[in-house]
């Protein structure tokens, strides 16, 4: 076993402190990485605090990994030592499975192990996230980095990247597409991001009026402050397609209605049960759906789009030691976009 | 003016009654149609109850209209008298919004007049719907009702009918779908049928056990009863599309759970506004959806698919005369599967 430092949650709600963790020697097909950056998600602080339930603690967050490959198994063909890598949510899953066999591993119906807060396929080893100084995980779970992305600005598009990104793609927005980003944090930013990359037509619905300089920073074409209802009678029928990424309660009708005909909605934020009216999708013939990361397959597209559309998260680096203060700052949604750990701040503390 | 002889509510809750309307002289691109069918559709109860709002009395309901072309307009050329026809939920439309220059008059947002509890393009003279002996129509707003359908059993077709073809049309049920009915009322029973038509595998979802020898006679490869809490175990994953047909409550996420991923459901009935969940839809990428009849040309489409395939609806034949009896009856799902009015017996009221 190679021990390993990391910031654990001992139990929910404790803050996150020091703490080893043990990684598996290299088998003949993994893939030992020196984690450098890794991003924190706004599901780290619900999963640490165990607002899902089920927690399986002590737990090590960060499902937002980028490194550089230190080892390689006896097996191991497509990875050399020194390539840059990154780990998004899942470390395995079950590969047998439709799902699996379909490219899509985060729908595993056999039995997915997430980064972390989950166990191994074998049912019993807890998985560590990336709040520590290395991973070992199979190569067939591990992304390639292309060297046109900086880093520290690549880790975030694991998770929030593939999840805004996904969904822009397989529900068809393209060149021209009315597109709405509802929400501009860690999602929402990637949402107008790519949305322009597609060459999408994007507007900014965001609560918050003082968002409207990011918006265009961003390259949004057109910013709407939902805080007044008059915007939902003056935009009403104008998208072709919502992304929304607000995780706080909201009226789902009220945006529907802002939807053309045959217009989709597309959820990847999960607020509290919403009250949904039959007639809201009805009257135009319109589609609400849901979308969740994507798979390896997706991913690896993923990157490869932003390397050459020169896409990336825009971030702030905190070291290790901030990252309580850092969830605290998430909670008022004071972060502009991505809190990304520097993890050589960890190795420093370890080396003490 | 034509004295037409009807039936109607003169208030919201006042029972129907015989009634005598005006019909237009057919225009220049009129048609005049001796209407001998009229299907009896749950919105007429809705709407001759006011439980929608704003409705508009004196109230002639029924859009489900099957006749013979009397007289036509001295520009018509499509239709000749003699010709079996069909009149379904709207008379008119803007004809030059997007969505009507698309062939979806139903979403006409220049403002489409319905075939009753409307007004006509003008915005002042009323529309009386099927419950009389006769309608004066647009020849563009005319159906063809083929030969190979009997009459009485088209008329449901022009509302029952388009509303669940359009969306397994649409939504893309083929051979070999695994398809879901929800509700076995006048619109579930159509759903079957047309599922068997493309080639579906049909499962009933019923809560009313009683259903199972229905659904087998109409067709339905299997039959699952809902009141078993253990049916939403056992069948979880396994629909590719669920036709949600119920306009009683229920909850959506747990249908929603039966789809496979990427599955669709479509809401064609209207219940109270119900809790929404986003990770029924996010955790498997689902969309639920809604539908709403079709433009004339899906609806044309419709009956010759229907008269190609040997679809038609299960109709009970009624007098006006019982069309009070009937709407109780409807309230108690007391119909296999449609109410149709035998317009002749509103003939032989009149000449008394």
């Amino acid at each position: 076993m190679l021990k390993t430092p990391a910031y654990a949650a001992v139990r929910a709600n404790a803050p996150l402190a020091p703490f080893a963790i043990d990684r598996r020697e290299p088998g003949p097909r993994d893939v030992l990485i020196d984690i450098l950056y890794c991003g924190v998600c706004h599901s780290d602080i619900h999963q640490a605090r165990d607002e899902w339930g089920g927690a399986v603690f002590p737990m090590v967050p960060g499902h937002e990994i980028v490194g550089r490959v230190a080892a390689i198994g006896s097996e191991v063909q497509r990875w050399r030592v020194g390539d840059s890598v990154g780990v998004g949510c899942f470390v395995d899953s079950c590969r047998v499975c439709e799902a699996c066999a379909a490219g899509e591993e985060q729908f595993c119906e056999g039995g997915i192990a997430f980064t972390y807060n989950s166990h191994e396929r074998d049912g019993k080893t807890p998985t560590y996230g990336g709040y520590s100084t290395r991973i070992t995980v199979d190569q067939d779970y591990v992304l390639r980095i292309p060297d046109a992305i900086p880093l520290e600005r690549a880790a975030p598009l694991l998770c929030a990247g593939i999840t805004t990104y996904s969904p822009l793609r397989r529900f068809g927005v393209v060149a021209g597409t009315r597109l709405a980003v509802l929400g501009l944090g860690g999602l929402g930013h990637m949402g107008v991001k790519f949305g322009k990359a597609l060459g999408a037509h994007v507007t900014v619905l965001s609560h918050s009026p003082n968002k409207l300089g990011d918006a265009e920073r961003l390259g949004a074409d057109a910013f709407v402050a939902t805080h007044d209802p008059a915007a939902f009678v003056q935009h009403a029928g104008r998208f072709d397609f919502i992304l929304d990424t607000v995780s706080a309660a909201h009226d789902y009708n009220a945006y529907l209605n802002l939807l053309r005909r045959d217009g989709t909605m597309v959820l990847v934020g999960v607020p509290e049960p919403t009250l949904l009216a039959a007639p809201a999708l009805i009257m135009k013939r319109k589609r609400l759906a849901g979308s969740l990361i994507g798979g390896i397959r997706e991913t690896q597209e993923m990157l490869d789009f932003c390397a050459g559309t020169g896409v990336a998260a825009d971030v702030e680096l905190i070291d290790i030691q901030d990252i309580n203060a850092a969830y605290e700052r998430m909670l008022r949604s004071d972060v502009r976009y991505r809190f990304v750990i520097d993890i050589a701040s960890l190795g420093r503390e370890a080396a003490v």
